[in-house]
């Protein structure tokens, strides 16, 4: 929760007159996301939201996020609309960083989700799924399957410095995702958000009124895209699972897309890979991240408790599917 | 630029239900102010601020803080006004902190001010203290000249390792201005803002539209609150002093309230006082922040520039006055 770059009145100002917005009559900094530097941008045309790309997003991966959202928003799924300026081109530069200028989406991100709330956004998600069936960009997963034993190389340590005897357990979750998922290429793709964490859904009371931060947003299995939610909606902060908010996600989703036999057969082993794909990189951050960074890692130890729990289930019906 | 305190949907809405308000539809956390935790609310009646005060505000401050708005709002002074709640208090408690709504105002905050802005902000700095003139309740500055001697004791090292040589500077400031301000008492006094910075200054292009964050109003000479904007908005980020800016500031002040001859005389000290608050406070911020702290303290040694422009000064006919 960061602004990492400073935009001036003169290059926003100049940046303006590029779009047919009008003149800002509000810019401020906002709390939210971490990877980027978003600004709150009021003009006498309408609200908007203004993203600085930093360096950890790549250039290339930009025209992609880009046209999925102008593709979703087309197609009746509901996210922040990137604005294209006169020229016809969204993707842009400001201070010296790529930039873009989205429409801005009402809505209130759940702190503590609901129940009522997780059943729509399974539906919210297989909304999405269906809005991006004939998207036909395609971008690898970076953070996929393939990339997980990447980043447990040399982490053991780390692992085991945060909880004795962590590191086997990983390995072997690492063994069991390699065996169980390998042979699993025949579940349904297509493109996914790979991170719709509560605060990338907004809602207003228990409606679900759309999804941001689609810059994890690639081609991979759709039930994976499920399985992430699951790990971020349906854990308590405490680390308990919550059967009923899982029960409501997987039946909110398949009330538009029933999940295909394979898919639920891999579902328990979805959800492992899912929690090892943030335990992999939260145990990154953590030690990687220096003392004095601007924004606080976050704890990779609630998904070690995930972890323990994927690792017992037996189905989908475990997860209340 | 942080927020140190989360509100969960369920607190909000429950807060909300004690207004007349309705219920939000937008509500994110802003990157403004270090010393409170602010969101931007958006409900189906309007667009407002919700601050939560921190542990550093003295909650007996808080309804000074609040009735001051409610004054300046209602004699013309244009800042966030504070939303009285169903039962009249607009001072409510949320997530355990004590709480405000206000207003949103319109204007972005420069990040470099030019010099009109600077013509318009004495403008405004004088139409803030006509404003509050019969403004009844008082309150005493607590960073004013007395605590300055308490803040610098036992820092004189610290300030030696910023800048070999710097303690005693800042002993000779301190004398020189115990002496020269003591006999002062009889400047006129009032309410002040006392930390009118650019980013609590909102303009629409080069037009003064309103002030924010009057967190360290106090009752003081109302020449210091013109003295604290020459530092704050007369130095480029390099140190150099900027004559036609701070010309234009006291141009401005004076269209509307012109000095009387002992705050002209005074104005040198009163500007080298200034920096000494802001070069004081940095200070402990700069040597008493943990390294992991959320929000990076400023570098002090930008008021040791400022100071030793200020040392040169003979008359606010310096300051282009």
């Amino acid at each position: 929760m960061a602004v990492y770059t400073n935009v001036s009145d003169d290059e926003l100002a100049q940046f303006l007159t590029e779009y047919d917005l009008c003149e800002a009559i509000a810019f401020k900094g906002i709390a939210e996301g971490v990877e980027n530097s978003n600004y709150y941008l009021e003009t006498t045309t309408g609200r908007f939201i203004l993203t600085l790309f930093e360096k950890r997003a790549n250039p290339a991966d930009l025209p992609y996020f880009i046209e999925l959202k102008q593709h979703l928003a087309a197609n009746g799924f509901s996210c922040p609309l990137p604005v294209a300026a006169r020229d016809g081109e969204a993707l842009r530069t400001l201070a010296g960083r790529p930039a873009v200028i989205v429409t801005f989406l009402q809505g209130l991100s759940p702190r503590v989700p609901n129940a009522p709330q997780c059943k729509e956004l399974g539906l919210g998600l297989a909304k999405l799924h269906q809005a991006a069936a004939d998207f036909q960009m395609k971008r690898e997963n970076s953070l996929g399957p393939d990339s997980w034993p990447v980043m447990w190389n040399g982490r053991a340590e780390s692992a085991d410095a945060l909880q004795p005897g962590l590191a086997d357990k990983i390995s072997a979750d690492l063994a069991a995702v390699a065996t169980g998922l390998s042979s699993d290429s025949a579940l349904p793709r297509g493109t996914i958000h790979a991170d719709l964490f509560p605060d990338n859904a907004f809602f207003l009371g228990d409606k679900f009124t759309g999804a941001i931060d689609f810059y994890f947003a690639c081609t991979d299995a759709l039930a994976y895209d499920l399985a992430v939610c699951v790990n971020a909606w349906a854990f308590e902060s405490d680390g308990a699972f919550n059967y009923s908010k899982a029960t409501n996600l997987i039946a909110g989703y398949e009330s538009l897309r029933p999940l295909e036999p394979n898919e639920k057969q891999a579902f328990p082993l979805l959800c492992r890979g899912a929690a090892l794909r943030f335990f992999l990189t939260r145990l990154i951050d953590w030690t990687d991240t220096p003392a004095d960074a601007l924004v606080k890692p976050k704890d990779p130890l609630a998904y070690a408790d995930r972890l323990r729990f994927h690792r017992t289930a037996q189905s989908i019906s475990d997860y209340g599917g």
